[in-house]
């Protein structure tokens, strides 16, 4: 059996990587265009003041440049790197390398923002879309960052100097792996696995099969490590569902971006695999719509300013976080939730909740009636709201008064127009307050009818979703 | 202030006297009465073979033998003293003395069981209802009971011994005070406060207001006793509310019947009166019945064969507390409720719901899902009832299933056809089964229109009672 499970495997990967590795005549294109690109760059520095740019060296970063990426995803990421004593000034100045050579080629651009700017361009390549990513950073040792970006190039150049080409093709396993569970990618919007994490979970197991056995056993809280010498380092992380050392800057988590939900699900959806091998595991999760629960949804979807989906997804986690503990402080009870969004103008926080509608009436628990101050003051407090007093067995007084909001679309579209009592965070805030719409019940699924991203989203709330379970 | 407030007391306290104190004739005949009765007694055992009855005294008890009654509520308690060495059989036999006794003056009787049988005659005297308890006991030293009824002749000396006239009279207060909030009496049906306990409060501070002052700063589990010495048996009781010290068997503690509810109501009326003295604090409870929440009402009501109160009440409990646990288990939540009887046939529970259904569905939690073994049970044992699964954000497995019965109605209309799942006593089970009717909402307010008893008590669950708040 183990011998037939273990073809069965074989040949599933081989699946996979037909389906989905690029060819090697693309792949050849891409670097070619990559290296053309880095050709340009240089040139227009060379046309420039030469003092202008302390440039050190341009290189071709991401998964391309690791020989790790996927047919669908592949980026074009190239850094340019800076002499270590340059400034924060002479990095913004340095935009203008990739502005000034991508407007050359004809090719539009938009200015994006994470923890500094950087030049983004989406083009038609070989009959498809690519995006072309243009970052600077510093040419420090990866321990002396200066910039967010400074550790990527030597991310690239660890995996190139430790990787065979066999591990290569284990890691884009791997990937279209996590991507069909919906927890591939580091950033705020997902809190799932990054490609540099794939590809060390590869360096450290080097095959597919040999990583979902090991994540099925994890433990919360074990950590990862590339060298002995830096399991002290671990301690630093103790918080943290899963530790994965940086082999490049031990000191730093990998897993920190990990949200314990889809570490759960990366343990469970690799126990599933290894008992029940299936091709299903690498194709997109599709989500039966759960019609009988649809009557105790609840939707807000607000309009809002584009801005770097990272920027976006702090946002909107941090209000949703806000609106969800707002709810449950009001007595509604929620069962399962989302942040939907269709990274641009438009997202919605969705709730199933327990009921769209609580009893009318509250109770309030009092002091212990024989607490003689307390109990005046609790009575003359209450006693313009309550319908009723009563001691109870336990001697506590109690009271029961009318809710002002007993259905949840009461009580929302009061708290939207009242002073930001929903905790909605400041980037976000005017445009939610002036554009949310409350949905709830049957409504939600019509209002979502046209818009895939918000179809998806309901999946993951009134969803079956056959292939986890 | 102090002087004006002090006034208002005792011109209440005169008032409450004028109305539920017996007159002088009253008490007279009362008395002449009860000596007429003692002497048929033992006009009957003299007629009997002597050696049938060893009896060494019959005696007068309870509240007129003491001088404590109120004009409403005066028994005629005799107690047959048998000699101590005397048996359990002569106990029963003895019997005999009050049911020849009754007869030869024509008043019919019945047998009532407490601990053990004894006689109650309900009779027509002075142109109103009169009971007369007739109850055998061992003539013995308190501490050494043999019966239950033993005791009572002490405790009728002890007051005696130890009253003067204007006692009794604070006693009566006391009594009446009781009786308007629903807290005199020591059976398990109100758990309430005893005559003698209300003698014996009045004995150890003196004065009506004396005892409110104490009890309004009473400490739950504080102790009262009339000996330094008895102190050491408090410790015998340290989970009760109160502890009252028998003075004629001072390891018993008379607060024991207490409940911590009306404990509570004690102190809160106490400080209350004390506060805004007034003659409402003598009058029978209002209540005015609150019609917004008859909508969340269910009652069950059921018939049952009569009993001793006691008994009825012990059954009722039970009973009551095994079925509110099994609607609280079942995800109801119940606010207020009681128990209702006419106390003779008739009884029903009485809940306030905060809603009489559910949502249709309900949560269930499973294990964290990175323990396998137990994630894969889970999922195994749900699968066939559950609407959908998913991993929520702390890594736990939860299900979604509808339930069985969303509707309080429904639920128990089959619980009480299923076997004996609400945990109803058994000496009640067989007429609950067949004669329950469960009600809800509104038609429990036209169910209880023509049952007083029903009435009443509908009041302790949605009426609001302005006297005690």
């Amino acid at each position: 059996m183990c011998l037939s499970d273990n073809l069965t495997i074989n040949s599933i990967k081989q699946l996979v990587l037909d389906n989905h590795s690029p060819s090697s005549s693309h792949t050849k294109k891409m670097l070619k265009f990559s290296n053309d690109l880095i050709y340009e760059l240089w040139r227009t520095i060379d046309s420039e003041d030469t003092t202008r740019f302390p440039v050190s060296d341009i290189v071709l970063g991401g998964s391309v440049a690791k020989g790790t990426w996927l047919r669908s995803s592949g980026d074009i990421d190239i850094f340019i790197k800076l002499e270590s004593d340059s400034t924060r000034k002479d990095l913004d100045d340095s935009l203008e390398i990739g502005k000034i050579t991508l407007n050359s080629l004809k090719y539009s651009w938009k200015l994006r923002y994470s923890e500094h700017p950087y030049i983004e361009s989406d083009i038609k390549f070989n009959g498809k879309s690519l995006k072309i990513n243009i970052v600077s950073c510093f040419d420090v040792d990866p321990r002396d960052c200066k910039s967010a970006a400074d550790r990527s190039p030597h991310h690239t150049n660890y995996i190139l100097n430790n990787f065979n080409s066999k591990m290569k093709n284990e890691v884009r396993i791997l990937k279209q792996f996590l991507i069909s569970s919906k927890i591939y990618g580091a950033e705020i919007k997902t809190q799932g696995f990054s490609g540099y994490f794939c590809e060390l979970l590869i360096l450290k197991y080097k095959t597919f099969q040999n990583v979902l056995k090991q994540i099925s056993d994890f433990t919360v809280g074990d950590s990862i490590y590339f060298d002995d010498s830096h399991s002290k380092f671990t301690k630093l992380h103790e918080n943290s569902p899963i530790i994965m050392l940086d082999p490049v800057d031990p000191k730093r988590n990998l897993g920190s971006a990990v949200s314990l939900q889809n570490l759960h699900k990366f343990i469970h959806v690799s126990s599933k695999f290894l008992d029940n091998p299936s091709t299903n595991s690498f194709t997109k999760i599709k989500f039966k719509l759960n019609n009988s629960l649809s009557d105790n949804l609840l939707m807000i979807y607000f309009t809002h300013d584009e801005k770097t989906i990272d920027t976006l997804w702090g946002q909107l986690r941090r209000s949703f976080n806000h609106t969800s503990k707002y709810i449950n402080k009001n007595d509604f009870n929620i069962i399962r939730s989302t942040i939907s969004s269709n990274d641009k103008n438009e997202s919605a926080f969705i709730f199933l909740l327990d009921d769209l509608s609580i009893p009318d009436n509250r109770l309030h628990s009092g002091p212990l009636s024989n607490m003689k101050k307390e109990s005046i003051a609790f009575i003359k407090k209450n006693k313009k709201e309550s319908l009723t007093f009563w001691i109870d067995s336990n001697g506590q007084i109690k009271s029961l008064q009318p809710r002002k909001y007993p259905k949840i679309k009461d009580l929302l579209n009061n708290s939207i127009n009242s002073k930001n009592v929903l905790g909605i965070a400041p980037g976000i805030n005017t445009s939610f307050q002036n554009t949310s719409k409350i949905s709830t019940g049957k409504s939600v699924i019509s209002f979502s009818k046209n818009k895939s991203w918000l179809k998806e989203s309901l999946g993951d709330v009134i969803g079956t979703e056959s292939k986890l379970y």
